[in-house]
C-alpha cells in the first residue's frame, strides 16, 4: 500500500474531524466549553506543521494542515461569535 | 535552523493544546458542547499519523502524535464522564 495514502487518510480524518465540532457549536449556538487557548495553540501549531510539511515535501502533511487550518479558523470564529 | 526543531515545536503546540481544553472541561464538569465524532475521528487519525511518522522516520510526527493520542484519550474519558 502506498505510504502517502496512509498519510492522506490520516490527514483527512484529523482535518475533517473539525466538521462535526463546527456543526455541534453551530446547532447549540454556544461555545462556552471550548477553550480559546486550545484553538489558538492549534492554529499556530498547524501553521508550523504546514511549513514543516512543505520543507520535507510531504503532500500528506501539507494537505492535512491546509484543511485543518480552515477548520480551526472556523472554530475560532464560532468561539468569538457564541462565546 | 534545524528543520526537525520546527516540526517538534509544531508538535508540541498542537499536542499540548489539548491540555487547556482538558482543564476547561474538568473545571466546568461538562462536555456537552464537545463533539464525540470529533474526538473519535481525531483518535483514529492520530493513530494513522503515528504509523505514518514511524514509516517516514519523522521524529517530530511520532513525538507529536504520541502526546496528541494521550490528550485525545483523556478528552474522550472526560466526554464519557461529563457528557
Amino acid at each position: 500500500m502506498n505510504l502517502e495514502i496512509i498519510g492522506i487518510l490520516a490527514g483527512l480524518l484529523t482535518s475533517s474531524s473539525f466538521l462535526p465540532q463546527i456543526l455541534k457549536i453551530y446547532k447549540m449556538k454556544s461555545a462556552e466549553e471550548i477553550s480559546l487557548p486550545f484553538l489558538l495553540m492549534q492554529l499556530i501549531g498547524i501553521l508550523l506543521w504546514l511549513f514543516y510539511g512543505f520543507t520535507i515535501s510531504s503532500i500528506a502533511v501539507v494537505f492535512a494542515n491546509i484543511l485543518a487550518a480552515i477548520g480551526i479558523f472556523t472554530l475560532i470564529l464560532e468561539k468569538l461569535l457564541y462565546r
